[in-house]
């Protein structure tokens, strides 16, 4: 497997675009991407109980066999905004499938940014006339910057492998990045990829891989309304998978856990006012639910959290954090480690360095290990700090 | 019931005092509650799977019947200090027994400050030994004072009423900042009152109590390893308690849930760099599990705390929240207040006017009212904004 470069267009037959339709003062607000052949689609949505428009509609198309186009606006996250919003929605699927041609049941919508505010819907229409006469080959990068919102980078990926004597291709684009947390925040990835597979086990493919990578990443605990990750297959490479034993599932397995964790980690990395990514590791757990349960629970912690941006070994604020997962723990055999640095050993404190923790919690990427010593379950989830600039945004955000 | 002066050393036969030992730098920092005739005690432990080595023995000797002192130190957990925190822990009961005459069995002990650091035993039994003799009448402030972390302010109240022709008294003093998540946080909580009664009767009353005051707040999601809220009864008002229908009973109750609440909202008033108390109702719900928990995970929103921080009437954040509560709830049903400014209406959005939003958002006590519309159940939380200052208090907070 290799990177390569092209996002969502890379694999075969795929097409983006992202264009300015002035939902936001002068960046780019509506995105489609489009296979040329009706591809096998899959994807999970938010768990709030309060879901926007767009993912109502989007949760009914899914359950069709095959989706062709994904539809998406940022700036506006049509939720909350009663009968209109769904009436909006609706013209949005409408729109895109007049101007591709295919039945609006194989469309995904998708919209993000200011919750309880109207879609401006006449805007957002001619976006998305516009993004879809500007569907290219080359268009992964501008569709990746017209889904963002508070998101200071694009998103963006793609990997190929060999299998069968043929290239297989999956690329993806995602954005964050404030409301993320596990279970789906206000966060939006779409993967495309030119293997070829039944929707069951491209749904089920799909389970797997968001539980270990969208589902284990936290920036503020919050869990937002309009969140989807889809995953779009439209067969064109030539690679068409049967089953979970073929060479080919497994590789293709693998590459979307690739692409999937690289978009995760993007994510928490770009979290809102954040200055470093956190990885926490979960050793040597009785369960994967229990190692996942504490990895999460870590990343989540503010006073941890403060503490990173704060360069402060305050591991005290870790183990805390582990003690209310709410998992049953064993104190006494717990060690944590601050990069390699070993703080704690069997729930007591070891005397270490301040300066060589200090120069952990200084890199880009902080990695706490915790080691339960008590099984062989493992996980990892990822965070970011908390810092001034997480405050000043949502205390002061507008599109 | 009036207000009165006095904090915990207003109800008959109570003395306390706080002092300086030198594990803070200048601080009062040891505490010591004291009740002439030994008292019907009880209280409630953190939840923490991670329990510091004073909440343990505490949570030992709660068990006897009697209870005659409760000693406390700040400036220091004395968690996940192994063996030695035990030893340490066990050296404070054995010192405050010797120096008050009283058995170790019929003593809480408290800790409260950074993890993971050895308790500075000599100091700490030091100043055991200066509280021991400085205890008085007028000590509740001292004391209060003395179990102080980054609180800004002593948190302390004290109420009176008069039953069956004699005044039973009740006092409290209590202190938060962070950690402060509903099931026991870093907050310790310590409640005189001068009536008398069985201790189930006493436990069951604290538990109800604690329910609807300091397990409704939030500051910032981390419950800690350290906290308690212990209650001490020791009948010197010359009125005993029999049953749960007696009048005596209902003006007792109606006096610890008003100081329980009041300490319990100062916690959250002075949450780390908190500049306003924000109060969520929950009306109308289904059940009063739903709607505590609604009003929980609405306060302890990073997203909704920074939005009344910036005084940003984005109303979404709290439906948002709302949602992900992990209740049923209908949307179609859901209307939200701003103080009087209602911004939600059976799940759509009401135009209002900014300004009217804006300056409910500005007043010291935000109250948000959620009206679920679906039962009869109401429920209240407390909680703080998100600032600046919470993060700079929590990326350098060294005692």
């Amino acid at each position: 497997m290799k990177k390569i470069q092209g996002g969502v267009t890379a694999p075969e037959g795929f097409l983006a675009a992202g264009v300015h339709a002035g939902i936001k003062k002068s960046k780019k607000d509506v995105a489609v991407i489009f296979s040329e052949k009706p591809a096998v689609g899959a994807a999970v949505f938010t768990t709030n109980k309060v879901k926007a428009a767009p993912i109502l509609l989007s949760m009914e198309n899914i359950k069709d066999q095959l989706i062709s186009a994904i539809v998406v606006n940022s700036g506006n996250a049509n939720a909350c905004t009663g009968e209109e919003g769904m009436l909006a929605a609706r013209q949005m699927l409408d729109e895109t499938g007049k101007c591709l041609g295919i039945p609006i049941s194989q469309i995904l919508v998708a919209s993000t940014g200011v919750i309880g505010v109207p879609l401006p819907v006449n805007k957002v229409l001619n976006g998305i006339r516009m993004a879809c006469q500007a569907l290219s080959r080359e268009g992964s990068g501008a569709a990746a910057e017209a889904i963002m919102t508070t998101d200071t980078v694009p998103k963006e990926i793609a990997v190929e492998f060999e299998v069968y004597g043929k290239t297989v291709k999956v690329g993806g684009i995602a954005k964050g990045s404030g409301m993320i947390h596990p279970n789906m925040a206000t966060m939006l990835a779409f993967i495309t990829t030119d293997i070829g597979m039944e929707k069951e086990l491209l749904q089920e493919t799909l389970r797997e891989v968001v539980d270990e990578s969208f589902n284990m990443i936290s920036v503020d605990g919050d869990s937002s309304t309009n969140d989807m990750v889809a995953v779009l297959a439209n067969g064109l490479s030539g690679v068409w998978v049967e089953s979970k034993e073929e060479e080919a599932y497994l590789k293709f397995k693998n590459a979307l856990e690739y692409v999937a964790i690289y978009l995760a980690k993007a994510i928490a990395r770009d979290g809102e006012g954040a200055t470093r990514l956190i990885e926490v590791r979960v050793i040597n757990a009785e369960s994967l639910q229990k190692a996942r349960k504490i990895a999460r629970t870590v990343t989540s912690s503010n006073l941890f959290k403060a503490a990173v941006f704060g360069e402060d070994a305050n591991w005290g604020r870790i183990i805390t954090a582990v003690g209310y997962a709410g998992e049953e723990i064993t104190v006494e055999k717990i060690d944590i480690y601050l990069g390699k640095v070993k703080v704690l050993q069997k729930g007591v404190p070891l005397p270490f360095s301040e300066e060589e923790a200090k120069e952990e919690l200084a890199r880009e990427e902080v990695i706490v290990t915790i080691d339960l010593n008590e099984g062989d379950a493992n996980a990892v989830a990822w965070g970011c700090d908390l810092t001034y600039d997480y405050v000043k945004i949502n205390a002061s955000y507008r599109t």
